[in-house]
């Protein structure tokens, strides 16, 4: 049996685009002679479709054209992810299903039992959990149907099972030979690792197909496969692009860095070609956040649709345009200067004073004259701060934080030195002093970010125990010093207002600012007591 | 027997302070010879607490504060809302808890049975469900304990049962003879009205206690009462502000745009109060939104703490000066002048042409002003923009958009109209003009908002349909221009990504853009087909 594993880009609500990818894949996979060809979760609709789903029509869309794609399901079996209506006059009104074509009739549906509903998941909001295990036979194989977080309560993954069935379990006892499971899952640093680890947990052959893409602030990656089982890898789809495979198994980088930026330039590129934005624009500050977003979007968009504008200021050093500029030039991006000083006196006349307002002032200027571009020219501004800077609010709002797309919003700043030393594995790309001189916002006289932030090997430790892992100050200090920890948790809660207006950015953690963390702007407690 | 609603308002995480008024609360009920003292939903921790509910010591701490309660609780019963763990190995790690403390002893306790998940509604995320209906004792009475949602499973209410179960269905079964509420309700116009309705339903006395005050972008209103049997309210507590009755009947305002008014000062006076800002800053144009919010500021927060600042342009009528000047004379609030022209001609030399980049830019050059202010002397910028304008992003991302809070960003602008009528109906506060006038953003020579939107009146009426109702463009266009429809759709989809960066905006409507309308930044449905 030759099973073709679809891992497709889908756009969430372009039902018309989504179809033709998965008409087309249907008909390369007879092409690869495959019996059958497994789409991801919600192929129709694209993951995640969100409040798109409040509306009727939308549901009523999807069926249409899960009727169209069984019209293209000939000599071929298919199965396809697509929300079906629950019938009941009770509970959720939709399910997150799973049909199986054979010869242009739907022979089986599946309706997804384990609906997640942490992070950045909201299942429960939408979708009736199914009842009953799926049975399928394909060429006399017996194989269960499964949805994605259907195999995930597993012990050795969560600490406490968050669902109190297990299909995966009530599986292993049926009499089948195998499960094919759908995911649409986001991607994390080291995420395919895990797929495999639960996935061999369960001790049954798995065919795993995943969609790739990104969408809004998250990445999914590929890296479909199918396992045997004793948990032998027998077919793998590429990492971080589209990929449509049976037997192939495809490299898988086992470098961090390298798939932290495959990741990054995957969804910036899918925001830009999805949101139909060709060229770029970022500000060039000198400093090493910038110069890795403009690395990583030359290399997602082509070299001739970025541009980066240095703005040096008052405070800013002789190597923040020089550096600049020789980044510029080792990608071959477009680069411009322009001064912010003549504007800054404009504003304050007289009453000079080094304040945060006019800390803060310089930042918006820039982000004045940055949006100045993105608006007359149709670029798409990218802001460049990482994550270690918004979660300790040290970033600007309406100044740098300005942006359409946050490309490394959820990298902590040690990645971010790390990924500029993966650019520059084979040359020097980003200059050396970038990555070699102290971080500064460079907006008032000899500022460092050391001078109100611990090192950053420490920050981005102790933001993963309390972002990551919800640590208490208290826990938090048995690893790290007690006073640091105490300040930085004061100064992430002090700073939500901030994020509340940040722009949408890229997840690579386990836990996001955005969509993934749900955090009251006004709180009052103390993570102290 | 005597029953005190304890209506009280707190801050979200804020164990100490919330406790605090708990105990004060007891304490006054005692005085007032009250047999039981009944608090709203989650009183210890605030609602909605969201990912607070992350950290483990949050919960531990919560039920430090119980016990701290419970010692408090002599000679008066007492109702309490707290979130219990649940001990079980599976499942959600959470209850949703109400106890009952008798004589320092907790007696009974109460897990809440429907957790809503629509709207700004998460409670799936963090509860699991109860199981069991609870009977109290109260001298001798018997009545059933629920939470919010549990009673609101309702026929008339609902099109659909979005829950399996129907707690009022099996009370009503039960013998009892009347039930007990804790809420956490938040304000939508008229919600009163459905709490009545609904209550009324069930057929038995219910005591309805809800909390008072702003916690982010929700307005709790209180308005918590007693009912008989026949529906007839035996008591009620204010609307708007908290309040501790056991037999008073205090008034209910019947006026629309009183109770709107009321809403969004008490909104925004918590906003300010519970973050520590005395003093707020507002961009005054001229036009009828700024107004309206300078006018709520002034009610709320004292003319004193209130600053306008008018910022005139290339482009800004005389009026936008002098009407500005004469709305703050008569508010009694402080006044500026900045003009923006001369900063404007620093950013743009020689190239200028009234394109999107040059109208944006002033906006952004206000809102650098504003910022300046707002760093500079700690005070919070509100922004000003109505509900229907952010609906089809006829606004400024980074410019008129900026502000901590958005006191008008769930008020269509026919709403704003009837606010600034209701606001004049003893005197003109707000110079007639500013009604009369036709709305402009006074960006470009002669622009009106009408040249671009439709009446709104009629926008306002579209937005209903599609953003509360999620109505289709088909079945919308039944009622108005389908053209006009189809061009309002595209402009809500298209401006997203703008609404992703605005500020926390204090929700009166069904459907609030925010926390509770979860929509794709890039996404492809057409809503046409």
């Amino acid at each position: 049996m030759k099973i073709a594993l679809a891992q497709i880009n889908t756009k969430v609500g372009d039902l018309d685009g989504n179809t033709k990818i998965i008409i087309q894949n249907i008909n390369a996979a007879k092409k690869m002679n495959a019996d059958i060809v497994i789409f991801p979760e919600l192929s129709i609709t694209g993951y995640p479709p969100r409040d798109l789903l409040d509306f009727e029509c939308f549901i009523d869309d999807n069926l249409k054209y899960l009727q169209k794609i069984r019209e293209h399901a000939r000599d071929i079996s298919v199965i396809v992810g697509y929300i079906d209506k629950n019938p009941s006059s009770e509970g959720r009104k939709y399910f997150n299903a799973a049909a199986l074509i054979e010869n242009t009739r739907i022979t089986a549906k599946y309706y997804k039992r384990l609906l997640p509903f942490y992070d950045i998941f909201d299942e429960t909001r939408y979708f009736e959990p199914g009842k009953d295990n799926v049975i399928i036979k394909i060429k006399d194989k017996k194989l269960a149907l499964t949805i994605c977080e259907d195999l995930w309560n597993d012990k050795d993954y969560w600490k406490r099972a968050p669902y109190h069935i297990n299909p995966a379990e009530e599986i292993i006892k049926l009499d089948v030979e195998g499960i094919i499971n759908i995911s649409a899952s986001p991607y994390v640093l080291n995420k395919e690792k895990e797929r495999f680890a639960v996935m061999k947990n369960i001790g049954l052959p798995v065919i795993y197909v995943n969609q790739a893409g990104g969408n809004d602030d998250l990445i999914f990656d590929g890296a479909s496969f199918a396992m045997d089982k004793n948990g032998e890898i027998t077919a793998l789809c590429h990492q971080f692009r589209e990929d449509l495979a049976a037997d192939e198994i495809r490299p898988l980088s086992n470098i961090e860095e390298e798939s932290v930026f495959n990741a990054l330039c995957l969804g910036l590129s899918d925001y830009c070609r999805k949101t139909g934005f060709k060229k770029v624009v970022i500000g060039l500050s000198g400093g090493i956040d910038s110069a890795v977003t403009a690395a990583i979007a030359a290399h997602a968009l082509g070299k001739e649709n970025v541009l980066g504008i240095t703005m040096p200021g008052m405070y800013s050093s002789a190597g923040s345009v020089s550096d600049s500029e020789k980044l510029s030039q080792n990608l071959g991006i477009g680069f411009k200067e322009i001064p912010i000083k003549e504007i800054f006196d404009c504003y304050i006349k007289g009453d000079k004073c080094v304040d945060l307002a006019e800390e803060n002032l310089q930042a918006r200027i820039r982000a004045n004259i940055l949006m100045i571009h993105s608006n007359r020219y149709g670029s798409l501004l990218l802001t460049t701060g990482n994550k270690s800077e918004l979660a300790v609010g040290y970033c600007t709002l309406y100044g740098d934080m300005c942006g359409g797309l946050a490309v490394l919003s959820d990298t902590p700043k040690v990645m971010v030195y790390r990924l500029a030393n993966y650019i520059n594995r084979n040359r020097e790309i980003i200059p050396r002093q970038v990555i070699t001189k102290p971080p500064s916002a460079e907006l008032k006289p000899d500022q460092k970010d050391q001078d109100t932030l611990p090192p950053y090997e420490l920050l981005d430790a102790i933001l993963k125990e309390f972002i990551e892992e919800n640590r208490s100050i208290k826990e938090i200090s048995k690893k790290y010093p007690g006073e640091v920890v105490r300040d930085m948790v004061k100064k992430i809660n002090a700073s939500e207002y901030k994020r509340r207006q940040a722009a949408l950015g890229l997840k690579v953690t386990s836990r996001a600012f955005g969509t993934g963390r749900r955090f009251p702007v006004v709180q009052g407690y103390d993570f102290e007591n």
